[in-house]
């Protein structure tokens, strides 16, 4: 009786414990299902300008529903949810372990269609700001929107008998968004627009290769109507898909001769330190954070200097030295050079339009990143307010390509040898965005010398336009105003472009007070020399005072130097401590000032501008690109002219690059680059490579 | 009896056979130290531009000995002993397999102070030519003559005094080769000159920042007299070594943070095939040359083309297209801008007046050229004749640094899931050339895409001036007229100087008959635009007739595209085949035309030239720089204005830097870089890259 009494209570003990275990299981399932969805962003904000995270989104959305703002009329758009910077100041004068500066979020949302800007406090959980922004411009279309090209026309007949016309099948049709652009349409004004152009998906991946020419459709984001639709008379023929998928597995051979595996290899591991959002790697530091619209932002760049002895005793070599206060693309702007009425209006504004962090997909790891690149993800809020997480959207790597950052050896002195060699290894910051047919590569790079390089490739494939011409020997009607490219496949003309990446630099040399220095390398005659020498040339200097002194086109006949400068520091031989900008990839715009998508990208104006700091002045087209009228942005900021000499400056910078296609950009097209430098120019008191080590090849020399 | 007999003989036996291994040990011994000395360089030519072997060079020593022409009198100096090139014609008919071309030999040789050129013929071992350059300028130093500083000045008083009134050791001091320089003195025609600099070895390696300033000694180089010396009286001091050697074992804390070892690796070993100098790798095939002159010569590029489907039927796919026969650095011209006594004349012409491959050192595995690298050597002659090897001279590697080549993601189209990447391998073919106080990395690199990247970096350390300056602050007598550069160290100013290296670029796009056309890029107004758009740009191609036509400046308000194109070749579409120029380091002289170092370096009168090939005009300042006065060279053969349309042409591109010194400089120059691309445009039907395959990292990748 007791025996069976003890077996019961036995059996109900395991029956508990197998249901206490079972009960454990599902709560660890729920707890990594939640993980894998937020990538655990749940983490603590260590830095205060870290991005918001999962849970600071998920607030910022609370409030806007209980403020009934989101969720009632579907109209509701948001178009931000970033971090409110908390002021300069503040952040300068944070220190590690110092408490969080409090944390705010910056909403742009459209409100029955009138932008609204809105800071919402993430401790109080309050609204407390809500202003319209009052601007020419109009906020970017959502991703959402972004792709109502791919039902709106479907349900229209005009499109349906323009596909059936063509001998299309409706299901292989795909319209993509292009930019509504501004020309001064009274019928456009103060709405949100974009043209949307069809491509035929039918045999390739590559559709942009397949252009259905001669249809634009206008849609107006906000009723969600076609608000314009037309097919021209004149229908030229798909081109064909053949030989345009780009993916490997449908690669039919000969291919090029195939090459050996080939590797960046680090046996003892990478050098760097990813602390939160926070790089630190041989003498630098510096603060990464990811944003939907410049992509990524790099912020607080300091170097910890090696070379100023006397300080080194001072403070036991703990000499962490400003460079950077923070750096990002601040517009890009790619505008076609055909006037024609389907392509005049492609004036591209890729960051304040569509945002280069919403277009950034996750990096390939080993293919568009090394082995030994360490990866950091971005978390971004939906139209809808909720947050999401692109993984793998910025990587970080060490790079050693073979070369040099410094050598000597000594050929004359027979009897000094000398066999000095420091191999070149650079730190290098990674994010690629793909804005519809572009992929454009962003690198920032760190080297051991204090140099910054800032390097974008771009990739992807061409916009094409579709034309009857099949070789240029047979002209064609459509072409009879010329072609405006190159024809680079039967029936395809890569038509001409820009690109204009414009890069806000609030540079802050050893602290926020800086000034902008000319150095004007001049031709001087030299009048009767007794030794026969008639000329040299020497570097004026000019400090500029105002904005308008700072407004600089590139030319080679009259070179200059770039430099910043703080006046307020000197080195030990009296030169004032600086960083200067080496320009690259120096194309300027070539289109008349008076033309409309030169006045929205006036920043192209000049290729060099220098402005007052201000908090408020980012993007270089304005805050609110879309189809504005140039009423905002970095040429309207510049003509304010205020001093900029010994206070907080920030340079803007554009790359430009003017592209003239050629068959080798079908169909696609490889990586072009171009890069500028931030180089330090007196910053120390001597070579700081002299106090490298190289790095001993050797130790992971196991290939040969 | 018997016994003892057989014991002796045995014994004899015994003996012989310990003499007789000895006799071979010897032989073994000499063969293996002939080996070692001439690097068994007795190989066999397998290529008409294969460069001189030792025997070949033996040959012509023994010639030049039989025919009294070497070994009588100590004026006569072997200048070049280099292969005389066959006719163009012959080496493009010849095929591999072929017979070898007749094998002759160049040499330019003083003779009684008389400059020879002699053509010896390396199988009848006779000198068929042998005829007197006439030109104003001189021929190079030997590279025992820019050792006569070290001697010369030794033995003279004025020299000593000058020395002991600087209370410096003699046997510190040590006297380097300027260039002479040409401005019109009469006692100096004709002569051979060189002007040394002294500079003072005491307490560093680093003597360039310890110039012994004030001294100039003139040395006649034909006669070994010392021509002229004076000594300012006005003698600044010389800046102190503390912290000038830059020698890693001599280094003291603090360092730069330290990085792990880190290496490019090919576990299957590289792909590239070095056949004697023949290069393949990938689709691509080229032949290496060091030269004394130009360092060394990139030959017979030639490219498989993959793309054109149709001749790959026809040709079982071996299509190796044609695209430059052959390129190399033509001239360094470095002119430095300070017009004072002891400066006005330091102009170098570094090819010309020293020779980039006579300079050029061993390179160092694992920090010149990364671990995955081969090595070529390189053979030379010494101004006696006798050949010497210069192992390691140029580098082969294939180079990953992370990049890509080409990649596209699909942002836009959720159900298109296109993530696809070609990372960026190249092949960089590399030397180093060790001029005085700079060292000079040339790199050719070799792209998949069809591109040809040659890039040039400038490092080593800073020729500096000794001045009483301590601190810019406090001006001194001695820089009254300024400082003509930047203070980088007490008593140091880095002297601003230009470097000019021009490239000759023997483009034979599919043949040599080729054609040059600028593409200039200019705006187009639109009249009354019923969209409102206002302008465009578009490239209107001009084809050069003459070579003054082909004289291009750079500039970015007009840009331009620079083609070379085959218009006897048409792509299917109806382009002309062709490569363009992609300049870059831009950098234009700014010294005035009638200067007298101008005058010499007329070849950066402008930045692009386009001549009619002629096997003898090879070197841009002319056959001998030294002392030139300009009667010879690229601006010269340009003024001959020939035709230039559908024919053998030749492009010359400088890369120009202008370099204003910093603190950065010192005590040692971190590398500046500069290249150009020659770039294929619609010279394949499509892009290449789509028939490339990625390069599986993870099968290399141990590293995270």
């Amino acid at each position: 009786m007791s025996m069976l009494l003890l077996g019961f209570l036995v059996m109900l003990l395991l029956l508990g414990l197998v249901i206490m275990l079972l009960f454990l299981g599902i709560i660890c399932h729920v707890i990594v299902v939640v993980c894998m969805k937020w990538s655990c962003y749940w983490h603590k904000v260590e830095h205060p300008l870290d991005p918001l995270t999962v849970a600071e989104i998920l607030i910022v959305q609370t409030v806007l529903k209980e403020s009934s703002r989101l969720g009632t009329a579907n109209s509701n758009v948001l178009h931000y949810v970033v971090l409110e910077l908390p002021e300069k100041e503040e952040v300068l004068a944070w220190l590690p372990g110092n408490p969080n500066l409090p944390r705010k979020a910056m909403v742009v949302m459209s409100v029955e269609g009138k932008p609204h800007k809105l800071i919402v406090d993430l401790k109080s959980k309050r609204v407390i700001e809500d202003q319209i922004v009052e601007s020419s411009g109009r906020p970017p279309a959502s991703f959402e929107e972004l792709q109502l090209g791919l039902t709106l026309p479907q349900e229209d007949p005009r499109f349906l008998e323009s596909i059936a016309a063509r001998g299309l099948s409706l299901s292989d049709v795909l319209c993509l968004p292009l930019t509504g652009g501004w020309f001064g349409i009274p019928e456009e004004e103060g709405k949100r627009l974009l043209k949307f152009q069809c491509f035929d998906t039918n045999g390739t991946v590559n559709f942009y290769m397949r252009p259905v020419e001669g249809i634009a459709i206008l849609i107006d984001l906000d009723s969600r109507q076609i608000l314009s639709y037309y097919d021209r008379i004149k229908k030229p023929p798909v081109p064909k898909g053949e030989g345009t998928d780009y993916r490997l597995k449908v690669q039919q051979p000969p291919f090029v001769t195939p090459l050996n595996p080939i590797s960046i290899e680090q046996p003892q591991g990478p050098s760097f330190k990813i602390e939160g959002h926070q790089v630190k790697w041989a003498d630098w530091e510096f603060h990464i954070r990811p944003d939907p619209r410049a992509g990524m932002v790099i912020s607080r760049v300091t170097l910890k200097d090696q070379t100023q002895q006397q300080q080194q005793q001072d403070n036991k070599g703990h000499i962490q030295r400003s460079v950077l206060y923070e750096g990002f693309i601040s517009e890009m702007f790619v505008p076609y050079q055909d006037p024609s009425e389907g392509w005049y209006f492609r004036t591209y504004f890729d960051a304040g339009e569509y945002g280069l962090g919403i277009l950034a997909l996750p990096l390939q790891p080993l293919d568009d990143c090394p082995a030994n690149a360490k990866y950091i993800d971005a978390v971004f809020a939906a139209p809808d307010g909720s947050p999401y997480v692109t993984p793998n959207m910025i990587c970080v790597f060490e790079r050693y390509a073979g070369d040099i950052s410094w050598r000597h050896s000594e050929a004359l002195v027979q009897n000094v040898q000398v066999r000095e060699v420091r191999p070149k290894v650079t730190l290098v910051v990674r994010m690629v965005t793909s804005v519809g047919n572009y992929d454009y590569i962003v690198d920032w790079e760190f080297q051991t010398d204090g140099v910054i390089q800032v390097k974008t490739g771009l990739t992807g494939s061409l916009m094409v336009k579709a034309t009857e011409m099949e070789t240029i020997e047979h002209p064609t009607e459509d072409t009879s105003d010329g072609i405006h490219g190159t024809l680079v496949s039967e029936n395809t003309i890569g038509v001409s472009h820009d690109h204009f990446l414009n890069f806000y630099l609030d540079l802050d040399i050893d602290g926020p007070k800086n000034s902008f220095v000319e150095g004007k390398l001049a031709r001087k005659v030299v009048q009767n020399s007794k030794f026969g020498r008639k000329s040299y040339w020497d570097m004026e200097r000019h400090t500029a005072q105002t904005e308008e002194e700072a407004r600089i086109k590139l030319t080679l006949t009259k070179p200059s130097e770039f430099h910043v400068v703080n006046t307020n520091k000197k080195t030990r031989l009296g030169n004032p401590v600086g960083y200067r900008l080496v320009p690259g990839a120096t194309a300027a715009s070539l289109m008349a000032l008076d033309d409309p998508p030169q006045m929205r990208g006036a920043f192209t104006d000049n290729q060099l501008w220098v402005t007052a700091y201000n908090a408020s002045e980012k993007w270089a087209a304005g805050f609110f690109p879309s189809q504005s009228h140039g009423d905002d942005g970095l040429a309207v900021w510049s003509n304010r002219n205020r001093g900029i000499e010994n206070t907080d400056i920030v340079l803007w910078y554009t790359l430009g690059f003017h592209h003239v296609p050629c068959q080798e950009d079908f169909p696609i097209m490889p990586t072009i680059s171009g890069s500028f430098q931030l180089k330090p120019t007196n910053f120390f008191e001597r070579n700081p490579i002299v106090k490298t080590k190289p790095n001993f090849g050797q130790e992971c020399a196991n290939s040969t």
